[in-house]
């Protein structure tokens, strides 16, 4: 029903909604249905671009900041704290078209919504999409939040780069998105995120709005072996020391402990990279990333230091040099009761059925939350789906997600 | 005593060996002390150009034929079949100085000996350097030789490409050795390599050179596990497809059935690839390299078919796809009895330290060894360590195996 308007007929324009973001996604559109626009990439310089050209079109004040957060203001009757939208517009590599996007266009078509009903609101309203949330092309993620809330330093995000030494500042440089705005944080009435879930809960239970109460912490880990690159034909079985032997170890470790280690404990080796990676050369030494996840901070900790022990076990056994190193750690954050209520309330006003609930994906909203009040929106992930071109959210899904946070950002923009 | 001459006195030049040794492997030199030439690349090719010109110094008779193999004929006292005698001088990435090149180089300083002495032989006396030996390039592996030897069509050859697209046929275009001569094998009385051991046999018996009497057999497999790609933070353990984790089980499960599987089984996997190969993606596709090898066959079928079989029980474990299929296979080979103790004779002659020894390692002598009577001359490796950058042979190890394979060309050329 959220399509037809809500108990109070103030709903948003569901069709509106979906031209922008069918013409935003033909950007760095993919053959399987994603997009491909990760942080700085020319295609993320378009989609901002574009983003930047609907902002002014709806009167909104625009400004960049030096770390390319982009913020569209709306004016209040008075000069008060605002209240924040958005979320992000960089992708994953060959990633999906929800993950962010509804929530920077739901929080334009929420202002478009009050223009059109000729609704004021007392306190200014402002939109932004923050620069690198998703962290897989620099590390770490949710770098533009991340300095705006002053978690990280300018210079240090400024001088992270990619795998190919691209600097994150020469490319703000580069696509022409490095803002004469301080990157620092205003006073904030509130800051409010819509985003996909990204995980099974609401999709499992048939439900269309999750109301968050919190957010998973997390740790993030480089690792490497070092062993001895050798030829796979005449190096006995028992002369060898290969660093993919004692990775494998720790990523079936991994695997096991997470099913001991907590009920929502999660732990992932995402990327491997070999070398020299031939055929017929003993591996000799392995890079390779964890990422571990709990909304229990205490069962993230025990599982690094878990993993780390599995590491130097490995490392032993084989006979390789190991390092690890901690290159990002956030606590589980427990989002502000108020927020949750207006939220809550809102899902009411709209109509949809909706649940409590903590997600499991970190979020700029983290990062907000250790500055200003806040809250999230989820819309479900159809089976769970994220990070990968097959993401999907029934559009009807989507716009009530927005309904919502129409009426959330109403009453907390009234207070 | 090698580097001191022979019993007989006749002895090959090991200080102009050596300047040309030095010389070669400036070519594509590494900042660690090894060689980056791998097949048809820009370092390979000047290589090449460096092996004709010395080639041609020495009153050869050059051709090249079109699969880019570069042979060297010195005239017999009558048009016999020839003793052909080689190696390559395509290396690994970063790879070592000695592997191809000491067998090579051996064999040009073999006939400039004979030129110096004033020797004549009944029979033609031909270099070749076998293109594309390592495989880690363009696979399969030993392709110039596979060829010549008819064990594959020339356009097969040609349409190999690398992991950039790039066809074998046109890379042998671009650098100019597609040459003119035709690739087919000649009536040919004999081949003797001469190569570094690539493992620890000699080295550990302190012996100087090794009369191979045969080689491994090996299969190369290709395999593929496709899982689901997904968030790494809000997917539930127990909903994960991660092809990564199926993949350790194969590399670990690789390395526990060596164990079981024949005194001289070795198996690895050597290279992985992992996408979306993110830090919070649960990796969707790998893709995985197996080599096997032992010298008897029926031990590499079975370790074939036990690798195939737990690569399927892991894809049903993770409930991922899996495709496996074998790239190359090579059955183990036994050397000529006459070539294997005319060796012997030659290493009695020179008066070095020798044993009669197996390969674990494959070389262009396997497929010379399906069409004449072959033979091979190992040198130690340092510790065993070949197809990296640290790969070493003592100098006076070096000249002398060339001093074998210059006494064993002398009487096989005389036959």
């Amino acid at each position: 029903m959220a399509t037809d308007g809500t108990r109070d007929g103030l709903a948003v324009d569901g069709d509106r909604l979906r031209r922008r973001f069918d013409a935003f996604n033909e950007i760095g559109a993919t053959d399987r249905g994603g997009v491909n626009r990760p942080a700085l990439s020319d295609a993320n310089a378009r989609a901002r671009d574009r983003l930047v050209e609907w902002l002014r079109e709806a009167g909104l004040d625009v400004r960049i900041d030096e770390m390319g957060n982009v913020f569209g203001r709306r004016a209040g009757s008075e000069d008060a704290a605002p209240v924040l939208l958005g979320s992000h517009v960089d992708s994953q590599y060959n990633g999906g078209r929800f993950d962010g996007v509804v929530g920077v266009l739901g929080a334009l078509e929420v202002v478009e919504t009050l223009d059109d009903e000729g609704i004021e609101t007392r306190r200014p309203i402002e939109v932004v999409a923050w620069s690198n949330e998703e962290g897989v092309r620099f590390q770490p993620d949710m770098l533009g939040s991340g300095v705006y809330t002053g978690r990280f330093d300018l210079d240090y995000a400024h001088d992270r780069t990619d795998k190919s030494g691209r600097r994150f500042g020469d490319e703000l440089d580069r696509i022409g998105y490095r803002g004469d705005g301080p990157c620092v944080a205003d006073d904030l009435h509130c800051y409010l995120e819509l985003h996909v879930e990204q995980g099974p809960y609401l999709a499992e239970r048939d439900l269309s709005v999750g109301v968050v109460e919190g957010v998973y912490g997390f740790s993030w880990l480089n690792a490497r072996f070092t062993g001895a690159a050798d030829h796979a034909g005449p190096t006995p079985m028992d002369r060898r020391t290969d660093a993919l032997v004692a990775t494998a170890e720790v990523i079936l470790a991994t695997r096991r402990l997470t099913a001991t280690g907590g009920d929502d404990l999660v732990g992932t080796v995402g990327s491997v990279d070999v070398s020299p990676n031939a055929i017929n050369v003993i591996p000799e030494t392995v890079e390779f990333t964890l990422d571990v996840r709990s909304y229990d901070n205490a069962a993230v900790d025990e599982a690094v230091d878990r993993i780390e022990r599995e590491i130097e076990w490995a490392g032993e056994r084989e006979g390789a040099d190991w390092a690890v190193e901690e290159i990002m750690r956030v606590d589980a954050s427990t989002f502000d009761d108020d927020c949750v209520a207006t939220i809550e309330a809102a899902a009411e006003t709209v109509g949809v059925d909706h649940v409590r609930m903590v997600s499991g994906a970190g979020h700029d909203a983290n990062y907000l939350n250790e500055i200003c009040p806040t809250g999230m929106i989820f819309v479900p992930s159809e089976g769970g789906v994220s990070h990968t071109e097959a993401e999907y959210t029934e559009w009807t899904d989507v716009v009530g997600g927005v309904d919502v946070l129409l009426h959330a950002t109403l009453s907390k923009a009234r207070e």
